[in-house]
């Protein structure tokens, strides 16, 4: 047996106070978004910027530094977790260390009181009650990032490299740029074909609690397990987990079903990843997803890919129908499921269709290089908002609320988080065409076996956490490097096939 | 202006600590009751304990014992405010100090899991699978009362004083000796005196969803300020705050609408005395309320000298029959007013009318002591139980869930606590009739003026938070020391007129 190192040993209850402060932190912000009474943000935001501060100084203490230092020379007796959790443990302290404690708690205490401003202005529809916030959160962004630049790199690449390591502006750009050149044209094509698509009936008087019943239904049915997580509303979905054991994701509903419907199934897809950290890893530092992009690779691929597909519908959609029977009780599967599909450009990345939804990603890319890197000032941000969605898309905001005010990211401080939105749905593409080579993939839809189709991404990516990058990780799985011609391909064969149109 | 204290203001970031450990604990606790899934406990208790032994470690901190020295020879530098933090503090350091901190954390871990294991003990009617959890718990509870017993001090004194300062089992004894000597022959009358109550309307299709409106509005109705609390559904209703700001009641339903019905008003009690901390207050070792027993008085008063006063109902009656026309459209506010009064001797303490609750709580203090104090074996709970049932009420529990089980505290390690809820009732009859010599109580509940009662407490009870002891808030409010005679007065003139008997 291998002699465990010394140092790892001694440096474990620094990790479990640190894994325990952050856990607080995540519950906190749970319950921020879900449950807690409007009055309470003043004072919770303080208990908030404690534990904050707690974990900033259980992380960059000296013993720790000096530990990991010992944890680096005695690297033989480590096994792939501790190095893993040594090296992570490494980037944090780097991440944090250049951040003095002060400036840190302050930011902390900024960003667990302004998302409760975004909310409420975009509510009121009130940009310029939410400006002074986030021209604070830029700030506080751009001061981080500069302490952790090695010389000559660029503030936003900072920024990108914490959602996912390898990628940066250059790589970036290339891979929207090929997005735009394969995508726009055929897009254009797509709309010019002609071809309408009736998805009148999704929106309609579906009761909130039938929306919950189905969403409940369809969250276990991909493989959410209710033993271990629970679904609330909040007003914009999102997932967290305190551990593999505690998966959390929320949903909104208004009168449009599928877009509570797909909002849960993508969550599920966040939350089935995470419950598929084992044990040893969870509360962790690589107890989680390897990254952003594979967090929204594994979501976007239970949403698109397995929820949009038509061979998804054949055995569940009686279950739909007969929820509401008022509303698609006379509407096949078929056109249910060219209805879910309809692409038709949209101001809500959220309720975006597949097609056009990196191009919502692509203005928010581009805006905030702008934002980071070009000095544009906040103020002007509804303005060029606006024109970005005119250019691309053709569609342009009556307001902030449907404008620049939609996304909860930057009233939480991420930036350089939307790239992993296109990235991941990318990713996915590319599994989806090595596990097509695997298994019979629609076949198993057809038959209501999501199981081996979860199995197979459990296996080869959820067990391994944070062990390995997402790149890493698509090279091990599929042999090949990250390659977004995959994306393209999947996205012009699959509606080319739906509106009847050929690719370029 | 006086200087303010040195030692103190080095104190604070301790105390700031201190109290978002122990928040963020409490958002556990809240969170592991109403909404955590069933499977995340284990790993979720190990976070609490460690945020209990950072807790602990704060508190204890050699550094924050020499403060607290500094301040007391600083004494006259110091607010009323900070002298009662200062106070509260070294005994908080009291009594965490002489536990050893590992023992104080497997405590803590002991009973963030065992709530759980009494709920499915409970559900199952399973009194073996929680057992060995409350030996443990009882086990750990004399070994810490043990560690802080003043010489010749009895343990179960120890634990008295924890919920209600100045009250030890001789005070106890005869609190309780003055009750059985004046409430149970005026039971045995009453019981005897064949005046039969219909309450059988109060049993029936109260739809869970009706119930919660109901209960909103007279949360509301009572006080309760839902912009800084909110309210959901756990096993046992129970009230817990973050802050001032943030004050969370439950309730559970069933088919008995005045059960969830008086729970909550029961609760909004609780969670009004917290909301009535001031600011100033919040977030300090003084910020909630005096003691268990001053908090039971509150909670206690508003469900019932308030809810089930006649007055209470002339002007509210209405909205409760239109919430259910079908089960209360032919029952008047007078029939309704007897059988929310109905005296019933019955197995579950919560449930329990107002004049027999106190046997309830006899019941609990006569087997806590034998637990702590005679070396009573946890096996022969059930049976113990069931024999003081029958002897005191004439009732005796089928099974264990309808016994010993029924009552959450245990299982969280709170012995001690329950004499609180009578003394509570027995403070709040004091309170009362000193009110009535105030003001015009029944006249303002029939005007629905609820707000010049609650005021009332507020400014002359909650306001100071736990500044001073039950004891001092009595004699300070009502100009006399407490005596429980106002609350077998209350009681017997209250039934004797209902049931029309007269006491001894």
């Amino acid at each position: 047996m291998k002699k465990v190192s010394n140092a790892y040993e001694e440096l474990k209850p620094f990790l479990e106070r640190a894994q325990a402060f952050s856990t607080a932190r995540i519950l906190f912000e749970w319950d921020n978004e879900t449950l807690a009474p409007r009055a309470a943000e003043p004072n919770t935001t303080k208990v908030v910027g404690t534990l904050s501060g707690e974990y900033f100084s259980v992380i960059t203490d000296e013993k720790v530094k000096e530990l990991v230092r010992r944890c680096r020379q005695e690297k033989e007796s480590l096994g792939e977790v501790e190095s893993a959790v040594v090296r992570e443990l490494a980037e944090e302290i780097e991440r944090l260390e250049c951040i003095p404690p002060e400036e840190y708690r302050e930011f902390a205490e900024l960003t667990a009181g302004s998302t409760g401003i975004w909310a409420r202005a975009k509510e009121n529809n009130d940009f310029e009650s939410f400006a002074p916030v986030l021209k604070k959160i830029v700030e506080y962004s751009r001061k981080f990032a500069s302490y952790r630049a090695k010389e000559g790199q660029r503030l936003y690449d900072v920024m990108l490299s914490d959602y996912e390591k390898g990628f940066d502006i250059e790589t970036l750009d290339r891979f929207f740029g090929t997005l735009k050149e394969r995508l726009v044209p055929f897009l254009k094509k797509l709309t010019e074909s002609g071809v309408e698509i009736d998805d009148s009936f999704l929106t309609g008087d579906y009761k909130e609690e039938d929306q919950e019943a189905v969403g409940r239904f369809f969250a276990e049915y991909v493989g959410f397990d209710f033993d271990r997580g629970v679904m609330a509303v909040s007003a914009h979905p999102f997932t967290t987990n305190l551990h593999n054991k505690d998966v959390r994701i929320t949903t909104s509903y208004n009168n449009r079903v599928d877009d509570s419907l797909f909002s849960v199934i993508h969550e599920s897809g966040h939350g089935i990843y995470e419950m598929g950290i084992p044990d040893e890893l969870t509360q962790t530092l690589v107890g989680q997803g390897a990254s952003m992009g594979m967090h929204e690779s594994q979501s976007r691929f239970f949403e698109n890919i397995i929820g949009r597909n038509e061979a998804f519908w054949i055995p569940v959609y009686d279950r739909l129908q007969k929820q509401f029977p008022g509303e698609l009780g006379d509407v096949s599967a078929e056109q249910f499921v060219k209805a879910i599909n309809k692409v038709q450009p949209s101001l809500i990345r959220t309720q975006a269709d597949e097609l056009t939804y990196s191009l919502h990603v692509m203005i928010r890319y581009e805006i905030e290089k702008m934002l980071i890197e070009e000095g544009l000032k906040v103020e002007k941000l509804p303005e060029i908002w606006a024109d970005k969605y005119e250019e691309y898309l053709g569609v342009r905001p009556r307001n902030v609320s449907e404008g620049v005010l939609q996304d909860i990211h930057w009233s939480q401080g991420s930036f350089g988080y939307f790239p992993s939105y296109a990235l991941g749905s990318a990713f996915g593409a590319q599994l989806y065409y090595f596990m097509k080579g695997k298994m019979d993939f629609e076949g198993l839809l057809k038959k209501g076996d999501i199981k081996t189709i979860r199995e197979f991404l459990r296996e080869n990516i959820h067990r391994y956490g944070k062990l390995e990058t997402s790149r890493q990780i698509l090279k091990r799985v599929t042999g090949e490097d990250f390659d977004p011609g995959y994306y393209t391909d999947y996205l012009t064969e699959k509606y080319g096939k739906l509106y009847g149109i050929k690719a370029e």
